[in-house]
């Protein structure tokens, strides 16, 4: 046995020693702070601690692109509001205490992003939503990390197998779900609840069985390593790593079906750009394409360049795409008349293809109905 | 298709409404600021913009438990600081301003807690460390959602499987892995990098092939559901899930060895309780067991009630048990004496162990290093 002798007056010493950290921790001192709290009329009530501070507030996706809503102190340097009621769902925020924005500090839910993250609050509703855990067989989530050839460094990519992949030997169509600008390679599965929804799909036999596979959607390693990240900078790397590097370790890792008839990629915002582009540059690779709230460009000329594979013959195009799917939030201001011109210019060429408008910004709500609509029509004949 | 048509005043309108957004979102009127930096010199400057604020300061475990270092601020509203030089390794920290505890706003890179999170950074060396990425082959790790009969709610455990499982037919011995209060089922991968160790010491032949599975160590559904949460209560709660739940979970899921030369159990602080506990009070179940930094009764009579069935008959223990392991920081003022109690109970009743000590407090950098100690011993006969 290895051991050493501790001298008996470190005790002591450390009484001495942890006293200021004490007297700092106000945190600790006082009883554990509850926010948010989900009122029963579907109210939400934030708080934070913040004795010192001027002025906070809180904004989220909860009130969309609204002005932040002034928090009020009590007596007791803790700071409130309640607001909504807001409809079932899950919403993220942030408060900013003067002028800093923060996640809530007492918050375990975070959605985090490649430069900030958000704290996470679901509002339940009366019965459980498909994002919600229910009582059926749930799949797996597989972090594969892999060195990218392309951006060079160590990167991951998260990957769905349905229920009872690992006790079956079938093989399973493949779809490739891309994040937008403000999310990680894990947005789809703590923030998109992917894995639930499809956990929930697949048990009421609304969607196939379906591996889906989760890429970091930025040009750089990834960011848990805590390295100083360069920009993100060409962005053509992506598609790079996704057809040179993910798409060979999913076939070599997992039992999927390797033919364009059993390929799918979607995503949403600068992932719904990706999914467009790289889906439509490769009909011999994928013939499920769809975009959500994509971040395309707003002029026909540029769309027309962008998109021009598919626009150069729709009639090739139209026999080759099993289903070609936008969609886009009409409260979403910055990417819903793009994505309008695109289904009119679509429409022009007669390329065959789904627009559907929804009611929403940009933000997850919108999201993660649009995998909802669009799981079940994937894969089938 | 479907498509909605958008009166043209939107546009304009739309104009107006994000004014005020743009006008208060500072964050992004300004270049985006740098935090935190690591130097040349391995020292770190920490950053953070808050012009209103009075005063702002940086805490982590760089400094230990030492008092959190004041920032300064200049002219533009950043504060600033610049701590160290610091040995190669990760570390955690918190920015408080004026009272309120906060992440680092423009990190990524973060540890998450079921209260409360902290931003990470790595100091790099000279040459890669066991826990960074290396170009060799890496295991999978995998997160499993699983309905916990004990908990009553959705949980996730993650499993790691090292290089070429999903080729092979091998079966592997398993090592179940807890963390502390302050973390969940991630924290050995996203802050303790255990994958990425493995892998390093599994591709040096420094250890066997294993798989690692790493349960949710609070008695609660998963914190990233957003729901809010019972306060954890009974704490057998988390055996019972453990040996009910997820142990057939992993051996009807993957290729493991069941028999109990072939399964090792370890953690850190309360899971460190909660290793050496499970694993000594269940001979039949486990022949490796150990703990780090383990948050374990400090009186002697309190220790022989714990590990009643360890010491009640130190040679068919000794004959039972293939290691017994603790380890503990020197300056782990708070667990450094119990455990050296327990190491000293251990010797004066028979019961063959190791008891290692280190430099470091109650910490990841001395957790990461005891991984790396303890791994290479398992399963080798």
């Amino acid at each position: 046995m290895t051991q050493m002798t501790l001298p008996r007056t470190v005790t002591f010493a450390a009484v001495l020693v942890f006293l200021p950290g004490l007297l700092a921790g106000q945190q600790r001192r006082r009883a554990p702070l509850r926010s948010p709290e989900v009122n029963a009329d579907r109210t939400i009530t934030f708080r934070v601690y913040a004795p010192l501070a001027k002025s906070v507030s809180v904004g989220g996706d909860m009130i969309q692109d609204q002005p932040r809503r002034p928090m009020t102190k009590d007596s007791a340097g803790i700071w409130s509001t309640t607001l909504g009621p807001f409809a079932p769902d899950i919403y993220d925020y942030t408060f900013q205490i003067d002028d800093v924005t923060v996640l809530d500090p007492v918050n375990p839910s975070v959605t985090l992003g490649p430069r900030t993250s958000s704290s996470l609050i679901e509002v339940p509703g009366g019965a459980p939503e498909l994002w919600d855990p229910q009582p059926v067989p749930h799949g797996t989530v597989h972090v594969n990390w892999y060195e990218s050839n392309v951006v060079g460094g160590l990167r991951a990519v998260y990957v769905y197998t349905p229920p009872g992949y690992e006790e079956g030997q079938e093989r399973y169509p493949v779809l490739y779900l891309m994040h937008g600008a403000g999310f990680t390679q894990e947005g789809w599965t703590t923030t998109g609840r992917a894995n639930l929804i499809l956990d929930n799909l697949i048990a009421q036999g609304q969607a196939k069985p379906m591996v889906i596979v989760m890429p970091f959607g930025h040009p750089q390693v990834a960011t848990t390593l805590g390295f100083n990240q360069p920009p993100a900078s060409d962005r053509s790397l992506v598609a790079q790593d996704i057809l040179g590097d993910i798409m060979p370790l999913v076939e070599k890792t997992y039992r999927v079906l390797t033919d364009a008839d059993h390929r799918a990629i979607a995503g949403f915002s600068m992932g719904g750009n990706q999914s467009l582009t790289i889906g439509l540059d490769h009909p011999e690779l994928f013939h499920w394409v769809a975009g959500f709230s994509a971040a395309i460009p707003r002029q026909q000329e540029a769309l027309e360049r962008t998109f021009a594979t598919a626009l150069a013959d729709p009639d090739r195009t139209n026999a080759t795409l099993k289903l070609l799917w936008t969609a886009c939030g009409t409260d979403d201001r910055g990417w819903f008349p793009p994505n309008q011109t695109f289904a009119k210019l679509l429409d022009e060429k007669g390329v065959r293809h789904t627009f559907v408008t929804t009611p929403g910004a940009h933000q997850w709500q919108v999201w993660r109905r649009n995998l909802i609509a669009l799981a079940p029509l994937l894969f089938v004949d």
